[in-house]
């Protein structure tokens, strides 16, 4: 039951029956909330050496036996820092410690930032997936892990907020992206309680290579905005895990009903349909043609001309789609 | 077309095209977006003599011919400031010299609030909704009209963001609330717009009371988080009005699909409804015994017991109610 620096605790046996707990409060997060079966999975853990990501490392690790999954771990050396080499290492040493398979790779992100023409966060953020999606393919792999948790999310859902996000769309970055194989076991836990848990491990994290992002509106989110919200409510970030769950749930509830939704809806469809319905059945169907997102308004449009009935009327959205209101419905298409 | 301090424009014909639109953007706000009909109504205005109420009654008195409806106006000197009497003589003059019918009440909030035990613009408001509700049922009118726009909507939906609101409240208040007879015919403008209006018929409005409010939250949410959010995005405003039209919209899509919830809930029902279908209707069972809230994990609770096929478990709630868990559904009842 004793840790060091040197050698973290090494299985869920080890651990103090409170942090024992914390992991399968994780393992019934990732089975219930995020329904995700790692049984015989093999899963991709990005690690920077933060907090947040050594945490995971370690509660996957320790619950790998249990849920018969493996774990390998990535990670992504953005050679921005004097430390970012030793941080490399330093995962490198954790994972050998832990006999967990690990990944390194080097980019010049700021470089790639030039290249790309965005900030070196954005640049950051595209290397990692990007790297984590390589290794998920070179080892046939099937998920990737990522630490971001609580914390990151009520960043998340206030940088949604500010920017005019709709619903279900505010309630905050997904927890299970099957599009992109993407796991986050930790959206409900705040930081403080991974710091605690990597600590009682007896882990010296690295400091999180975030916190010297270049986002600007992020940095005054981060810094400014959201501790006046947590002053005026020290739970909100329990109220951002509510209304996330919130969020989920209703998601998918409007992805089943449109999940028929084609390049037609009939008039049968439309006329049994109420509005909120109707919105989202039009969302389905532009979605389905490809890349271009339909603002709001555009879609309040294009209901009112189906409901005044405007019989041959053709209405432009992004993406050069076009969606054209029949005598029998309502005909979606590209013009490219 | 000229206009002095002591005679306002009198009539829609009177006012600039520019103006006599924004007149009839209202109009068609109130009719096609709260579907409200007004013909042949009468209507209360709420005029405290602020800019935002004064406009009110400017607008309504000048769409009243075309909607063919009758305004009054109401004015509850709240006795707080040196100014009140002036304000309350003032809405006076302003009624007489547009023709309307003005009722005045005075009254001790600072009294009221002691009495209540709350801060003085929670008596205020609950003063001025008695007070309002007495002229309506006094005079036989169908609606309360209050001066509410789009700056209060975005500080509103700022405090329930805040506070931890869940979808749809989330999207700020009501625009037409048939429970208390209400209408806010300016959710959609901003209070910019107000003024120029008001300034372009002629009249000096009064310093709105409502800026010496003494909800501290409030004034911080105002004065402080709010125009950080505005630096973020200077288009806030218009998010927010995005956001309560959707809200608007999946509000009456949840309530249509719970209007016959009753005492119980049938396990075929139950069985066929997706998750967030059921969520909304054990919070419609719960809703129709009577008052008292139920907190969301509680509803989360009883989704559990009941996937579980927990039967006979009982589960409580806020307001002395319970739900049970039969072999037949679920059944709501109180125990007092």
């Amino acid at each position: 039951m004793t840790s060091s620096k040197d050698t973290p605790l090494q299985s869920l046996q080890d651990l103090l029956p409170k942090w024992a707990h914390f992991c399968l409060y994780t393992e019934k997060f990732i089975t219930h909330e995020l329904n995700v079966d790692l049984k015989e999975k093999k899963i991709v853990i990005g690690v920077s050496g933060g907090v947040d990501s050594t945490a995971l490392l370690l509660v996957l690790h320790y619950l790998s036996p249990r849920l018969g999954c493996h774990v390998i771990a990535a990670h992504l050396n953005h050679t921005l820092r004097d430390e970012a080499d030793d941080d490399a290492r330093w995962v490198q040493e954790l994972c050998a410690s832990l006999n967990i398979k690990c990944l390194v790779n080097s980019q010049d992100i700021r470089a790639l930032a030039k290249v790309m023409g965005t900030g070196l966060e954005e640049a950051g953020r595209s290397a990692r997936y990007s790297f984590f999606n390589e290794v998920l393919q070179s080892h046939s792999a099937q998920y990737i892990a990522l630490g971001h948790h609580l914390d990151d999310l009520s960043e998340d859902v206030l940088m949604r907020f500010i920017r005019g996000t709709g619903w279900p769309g505010l309630s905050g970055m997904s927890g299970y992206d099957p599009d992109r194989n993407l796991i986050r076991p930790f959206l409900m836990l705040p930081k403080s309680t991974l710091k605690a848990f990597v600590t009682h491990v007896g882990v010296l994290w690295r400091e999180d290579a975030t916190n010297a992002e270049s986002d600007m509106t992020r940095n005054r989110v981060r810094n400014e905005i959201l501790p006046l919200l947590l002053k005026e409510n020290p739970n909100f970030r329990d109220s951002v895990g509510r209304l996330w769950k919130i969020g989920r749930i209703e998601s998918d509830y409007w992805e089943k009903m449109t999940q028929d939704a084609s390049d037609t809806l009939s008039a049968d469809l439309l006329d049994a349909s109420h509005k909120a319905a109707r919105l989202r059945l039009y969302k389905a169907c532009l979605d389905r043609l490809g890349p271009g997102q339909a603002l709001a308004h555009t879609l309040f449009n294009l209901d009112e001309a189906w409901q005044e009935k405007r019989v041959g009327a053709v209405l432009q959205f992004p993406g050069e789609k076009t969606a054209t209101i029949t005598a029998s419905g309502m005909v979606f298409a590209t013009t490219h």
